[in-house]
């Protein structure tokens, strides 16, 4: 089902080629301030991030990137913007991944430093095109549309293909989420690089996790997609936990708790919601993939809830505890959530 | 793109046919408290609900519908598990459609007593199978799978079409997403009634509303489902705010201001997240659709901002306003929400 791509490395990170699909985020310090940068990269670490972006944005950052590798371990890539400088510098402080243009970057010369240096370090190159960014001869000729997008990310493509370099990654972020669909599903027919895919500019932490869900998730169910990165204001560890959910929600990676809980109706007989969010404050910090479905009717409760790797479903104040199908335990309603619980702490334990 | 469906009419609403994707949720007050029902219906109707459905799970709830139906002017659904008495009684209380699954209420003069009443009252009837609820020889047949789930919605079909009955919205609800996208592919090849999609069970507020932008979205996206419905742990308001973000995120509705803003990183010169925040609440109540950027920095701000209906790109504590793509302000960082701000409230009163 998943369009077939070439797979690169980011440092010890596969991307395409059949990998797991990698969750990525970018910090929002500042990059100069490495104590502060490793400490941020290493929380969206701890989150699940697989591979982290920083922004570049002076010689002094650029600088601070050795300092950075040194406290973190997940790959690092460096984001440049127009200056080759500043890839050369990263290049030799050790980044895994470069994200930079080269069309923007000037003369051939200094396309042609940078891609060596890329090639003799190992260093794979992000191709990015933001709709904010087209080529103005790519408008001129498709107008501001998704396969101008595509051209424009060509054009730097092409640039990296003739000096002999593959090692890319190309993404095309527009804030439009059916401009960024058509935009891949054009262009993961005409290349083989890996896909690194997102709604640029989404949004507020609420309405931008909901438009990168939309976004996301059309593309990986379409099977387009090697990496991907939701991009919302604010704290990027949120990016990452929306990034995960994103991959729960289509199977595709899985990590910590999925509940399953049934809307509230008028059949309802237990306080599902209070339930609900107890049992996943309580269960957040687990790491292993567990189904657990919270249920609050007789009528698809207990049907759904076997399904689940661990399940209860109340009525009348009372509750049934499933774990993998079997009815394990009747509990009062007080009793439902640290009896979930423990199960679920059991469940942890397991095979470890 | 969208797949052709017939359409249909609950109540005042088009639903298939090309209509505007219909907005619904449920309530969870106890449907015999027709006060208490009927408010949270006029709640959910404020909020952009087109479609409120209700559970019937007795004589009392369903002769409520009509005291309901009198305080509100939505269509109303009756929500119906194996009881045909409760079918009859809703239709004569004047609910614009029932979700009820025929094959489950019994011997066929109940099934005939139902259709005939529905039919006299142009009620359409939606038959729902979720994942919970498969028929049993379906799953003898195909396995628990999306196939089964097809096949035991299109036996409830085959039993009203038999009776000449065609006014039909189908829902096949899986807890599981790709699940989901599958059985609605399968069934939207096979059949031109309108499809109602969403996931079943999705969850808690935060997971389940990722969890159905990403299937929901994904569905839509692939020009599958008339009506959609977010199913969310907990108030019911939360499930139409969600359905709305889904349908503006593909632009296929819109409703009230939407947010673009860019995920802060180093480069972020201005408290970006503060700012959207302010601006998200202050113009929360605007109903006119808005595209509102909200930029923090000068590499891809003013390209996206000039996008938007409204937008603001800032920088080293200044800010400009951009309106419909010319600069109208320059401003202090101070002023940037109240400058914004007042500018969205002049667009909502033009045209109007």
């Amino acid at each position: 089902m998943r369009s077939s791509t070439r797979k690169i490395m980011i440092g010890n990170i596969a991307v395409g080629g059949g990998a797991p699909i990698a969750v990525q985020s970018m910090t929002n310090t500042d990059t100069r301030d490495a104590a502060a940068t490793a400490a941020q990269i290493n929380e969206l670490a701890a989150a699940g991030c697989d591979i982290v972006r920083v922004a570049v944005v002076d010689h002094d950052a650029a600088l601070a990137l050795g300092k950075i590798k040194a406290q973190i371990s997940v790959p690092l890539v460096a984001d440049i913007h127009f200056d080759y400088r500043l890839a050369l510098t990263a290049i030799e402080q050790g980044v895994d991944k470069l994200r930079i243009n080269p069309g923007n970057i000037g003369s051939r010369s200094k396309v042609e430093a940078v891609v060596k240096a890329a090639q003799a370090n190992k260093v794979p190159i992000r191709v990015g095109v933001n709709s904010g960014s087209l080529a103005e001869w790519a408008v001129e000729k498709y107008g501001h549309t998704p396969k101008a997008m595509v051209e424009s990310a060509l054009e730097h493509v092409k640039i990296l293909e003739e000096l002999g370099f593959e090692d890319i990654v190309i993404s095309l972020k527009a804030t439009s989420v059916p401009f960024t669909l058509d935009a891949y599903k054009i262009i993961s027919e005409l290349v083989d690089y890996p896909l690194h895919i997102g709604i640029t500019e989404a949004g507020t932490k609420w309405f931008g996790s909901i438009k990168s869900a939309v976004g996301i998730g059309a593309l990986l169910a379409a099977g387009i997609g090697d990496t991907i990165r939701v991009s919302l204001t604010g704290d990027p560890v949120e990016e990452v936990r929306v990034g995960w959910a994103i991959l729960q929600a289509l199977d595709l990676r899985h990590r910590g708790p999925v509940f399953i809980s049934c809307p509230t109706c008028g059949r309802t007989k237990i306080n599902l919601e209070k339930i609900v969010q107890e049992v996943e404050e309580k269960l957040s910090h687990l790491t292993k993939p567990l189904k657990i479905a919270v249920m609050g009717c007789e009528v698809n409760g207990p049907g759904e809830a076997r399904e689940a790797d661990l399940g209860i479903a109340g009525g009348n104040g009372v509750g049934l505890v499933f774990r993998k199908g079997k009815i394990i335990r009747k509990v009062t309603e007080d009793e439902l959530v640290s009896a979930l619980v423990a199960e679920a702490l059991k469940l942890e334990q397991e095979d470890q």
